[in-house]
């Protein structure tokens, strides 16, 4: 076998380099990164996904509401995918589905009931439940997907109830995907990580472990999810008034732990927050939610019970803008305020990116004199993502010939592939690799064969439009230096019409705005005076003129552009509307409402001119 | 005595409530935030301040580089301003000096032999060098301010070298201001914290102690620099090629601790960074950095060396976009590329904000192959400010009746206040105040007695231009969607002269851009047609009308913002220019580069008009 040295560039379909059956590895994301994890397995010109999940954007990324994966690759390829497995409910496995759904044509997707139960809300809430056909599974389900995958289904134990590892079953041989998982023995719903079945498969040869990487970076095993009981339920013990809890809306098990620590504590729960509210409803008609009808009161049926009677289960333990929690700290609820005697618990870490917010949320809540109970400390939270010893465990059982950390930004796959190789899986038996990268894996081989073009799609506010990378740089560019508009009006004789108009919003300046405005007027009479001979080429007196309108504009531009630079030392996005006024017939102005806009594409080198109007003198377009 | 209740308006001076001598205190900066130290102290209409610190924006402050307090409250009282006091060098302590001096006269500015250097460079820089007076000051000076204030000097440990704690004799009692400390009882230049001076004051009697909260969540002490040598050490011993190490450029001792170490290993030093060349030269022109000129080189002359010759320091430890560090990680900086080989040593932990910079840093430098060192459990970074104990041990040596923590975020000061009583000091012998309050101490009582102006400036990335609310307004709206232009020029007929001109820029929206150009343009006429009546009021037919322009800008204004808001489900920010054009005398079009632009005022009620020119009409502004 040789090794392929394909080039780094965008093959449509990859080309098998070897005749030993060949498997193809492309992650789309979750490499590199936490989040959108998105998978796609090839084998004999069939196409399996292994979850879509959507990430957040940065503080950079304005005006975006969530991060997708390039799906070219997979909108070329559309006619080769047979179907999508899921591993769990989290949205960086599931969010990014009816996205898909709306591009591609998934025939079928497995996942597991709870998992399967929320992207049915999502995708009917996006409108494009009928475009593929759900199918639950349980522990040990075996699928077929096409004609070359066999996906097994092996129970695991993560923050979210109902998660799945699973074992691919291809001509290559058999690939484990950890999905997100964590060793936890005394799991609070008693489902059990099926050790016996990973043991098994290990026994027997596994060639390949994909394998979360989350927490490389932390030594030791992460605790059990039991091991917040006893610190919440001390939380609960002291609390003297109202307790408002926050944690991640998915994180069932937790959920249930604050409900029972209700009961036992003689106090009824409240949730707020739509996401906490979805998943509650939905777990608990599936029964990964257990407690009595009269547990859960709404808002209003807690106000004439005793503060010690009430617990408030909120979203907003990340300090996101919108939340209940985060609109409960600014004073914008309408229904709750802070008083003195509250407890506020935050039994949930902030994400990195979050901690100003959550800080600041904190901060305010104490400010209005709730006693906040929060930080790593207090053993109110545990990670569902396993540490090193987890690891170490995961590749103890299943032995894999070959390693692939996934699931973590860079330096997480690299202490995981340190991790695996002190259990003594060769460097050359493992590869790091990022989104977009071709892995070949075969019987007797792993590595790289290319890439696939691969990348982030920006979706907007309104969940629907895109937000390219044009429109990115722009907000950028607007962010930071502002706008400065330039409108100006000449006539094909060449002339200025009138005095050019001036708009600045969001531009510093120490300079006299009237001062800043002459010197724009004049860089463009000076423009004009320049540039005019060689811009109206064909003129001949009494005639109208071949005017270079698109021409003078880019010489304008460039030259308003310069003068901002140097008067601002700031870089302002330019709006620049040159209006060419045509003179021609008789006295006065036309008066036209026909459109001839075109938003955005600024050089214009043909317009459209109006006849004239005997009342007025025609301005043409 | 009575217990004042001043209203929390903005008293210009603030009324003395008591016989009793009483030193005011208004914190300015520095409460409920890490940042922009700033703190006044009144007495006898006298003006003290100590420090004056910047603070660095945060992610929605668009285009702006630092923060400053609001300094209406010593501008409206400059004059009574005796001199500034400075306890050490760092930039949230001295970076303000230069912006208040622009405004206010100090005639003085008392501190430390490395703060003043860093300042006079800082002053020279932004030309304010000769409106003040700097005086160094050495271990337990007393300096006279005024006529009210006798300031001793005591040095203590922190990260920064040649630090003080101190002490203000005031006609009220002795205050105890800590400035930032940690007990750091085996500092790296010998210069112990003079605890003999604190016990002394604690024994005679101190009146009220002001102290650093930065680290108040943590329990224990905080360690000694001297803490991280080992394991620096150790990083040392093992690294095969260059050695990269990256820390706070004014870490003074930390900088010192590298540089004993590349000279026990046989290596020189490369400094790169603009903050960090600064910082070091002058420490060692001042002595507080030494080593042989050999041991520092510039990049040029270690290029023949070994790569296991080689040092380089340099800034980037929080991933600062323009730093060395991160210029190298992006694969920007012209002289330096990593390789295979290379140790990175990050020796700082990342402020919380720049967590994300900092590891994206360390996943570029891994990606291009080299090895870095970084995190907490390493032992490569200590904190230069006291944790829980260091705070107690500060209480128990000062002994003060009055207490005021300062320095940290809301929950920080809460909890040092928490540590306090745990020490005995009653709750009412404390006050947890916000920025802006006024603290009245007598010898016999500490409270609040009103507020004084206090927030925020926004300086912009030219270091010179503000940026108020009303521009950060307009960048955030720019930046979370956009900006549509519209222009327009209707005759004072009542007639639209040309189709409106629409341009987005920023903007994100499936629709089609001709058709919502089209949809502008018809409410621009529909608004034209409805309003046009009410608008033109006194018209008469062959004279020029008497046109509400502003009016008819605003109604079609409100009525394009409600069609964008409708139709994109954002709200972009509408720049729409209307230009009125008056039709007049014979023939053809003039032009004017007389300049009549508003820049930014775009409701306008009375618009000059250009006289008619024989050669065309009119169009007036």
């Amino acid at each position: 076998m040789t090794k392929t040295t394909a080039p780094r560039s965008v093959p449509t379909t990859v080309a098998n380099s070897t005749s030993e059956p060949t498997l193809k590895i492309i992650p789309l994301g979750g490499l590199h990164e936490i989040g959108k994890n998105t998978c796609v397995f090839e084998i004999n010109d069939e196409i399996l996904l292994l979850d879509a999940g959507l990430a957040f954007p940065t503080a950079s990324m304005h005006g975006v509401q969530i991060v997708l994966p390039d799906l070219t690759y997979l909108r070329e390829n559309r006619h080769r995918i047979k179907g999508m497995i899921v591993t769990h409910g989290h949205e960086d496995h599931i969010g990014g589905i009816p996205f898909h759904l709306r591009q591609l044509d998934i025939p079928v997707i497995y996942g597991p009931r709870l998992a399967m139960s929320l992207l049915r809300g999502k995708m009917e809430e996006a409108g494009v439940a009928h475009r593929t056909e759900i199918r639950t599974v349980g522990p040990r389900d075996i699928v077929r997907v096409g004609n070359s995958f066999f996906v097994e289904f092996i129970r695991n134990t993560h923050s979210i109830a109902d998660s799945f590892t699973v074992a691919l079953h291809t001509p290559a041989g058999l690939v484990i995907h950890t999905g997100d998982f964590k060793f936890d023995h005394t799991p609070i719903d008693g489902e059990h990580f099926d050790l016996a079945r990973l043991a098994e498969h290990g026994e027997k040869g596994v060639l390949c472990l994909m394998s979360d990487s989350t927490n490389a970076e932390i030594p030791g095993f992460t605790p059990s999810e039991a091991a917040v009981v006893p610190n919440l339920d001390r939380v609960f013990a002291q609390a003297a008034g109202r307790l408002i809890v926050t944690t991640f809306a998915s994180s069932v098990h937790r959920v249930n732990i604050i409900l029972q620590l209700a009961q036992k504590h003689g106090r009824v729960v409240t949730v707020l927050g739509r996401s906490m509210l979805n998943v509650i409803a939905q777990a608990r008609t599936l029964g990964y939610v257990r407690c009595e009808d009269s547990l859960l009161q709404p808002l209003h049926a807690i106000r004439h019970l005793p503060d010690d009677r009430v617990v408030i289960l909120t979203t907003g333990s990340q300090g996101e803008p919108l939340s209940a929690l985060t609109r409960i700290a600014n004073k914008e609820h309408k229904d709750l305020q802070i008083r003195e005697g509250d407890t506020v618990v935050f039994s949930a870490n902030p994400i990195p990116g979050n901690t100003i917010a959550v800080v600041n949320t904190i901060d305010k809540l104490m400010q209005q004199g709730a006693k906040v109970i929060y930080g790593k400390d207090r053993g109110i939270h545990v990670s569902g993502h396993g540490c090193q010893e987890d690891h170490k465990l995961m590749l103890a059982l299943t032995r894999p010939k070959f390693f692939i950390p996934i699931h973590g930004e860079h330096r997480m796959l690299v202490k995981h592939s340190e991790t695996a190789m002190s259990m003594g899986i060769p460097r050359d038996n493992m590869v790091i690799v990022d989104n977009g990268d071709v892995i070949e894996l075969t019987p007797t081989r792993l590595g790289t064969a290319g890439r696939v073009k691969a990348g982030i799609e920006l979706v907007d506010n309104s969940r629907e439009g895109v937000v390219d990378s044009r429109v990115l740089k722009e907000r950028q560019q607007l962010a930071a230096d502002g706008v400065v508009t330039v409108a100006t009006s000449i006539s094909d004789q060449g002339r200025l019409v009138a005095p050019p108009e001036v708009m600045l919003r969001g531009v510093v300046t120490t300079l006299d705005p009237t001062q800043l405005a002459r010197q724009l007027q004049n860089t463009i009479a000076q423009v004009l005076q320049d540039h005019w001979p060689s811009v109206a080429r064909s003129f001949a007196p009494g005639e109208a003129p071949d005017v270079d309108w698109a021409g003078l504009q880019t010489e304008m531009e460039t030259a308003l552009r310069r003068l901002l630079r140097r008067e601002l030392k700031s870089n302002p996005l330019l709006i620049f509307l040159l209006q060419p006024v045509t003179a021609r017939g008789q006295v006065g102005l036309t008066a036209s409402t026909e459109g001839d806009s075109d938003n955005g594409t600024k050089g214009r080198t043909r317009r459209r001119r109006t006849t004239a109007d005997p009342e007025v003198a025609s301005v043409g377009f």
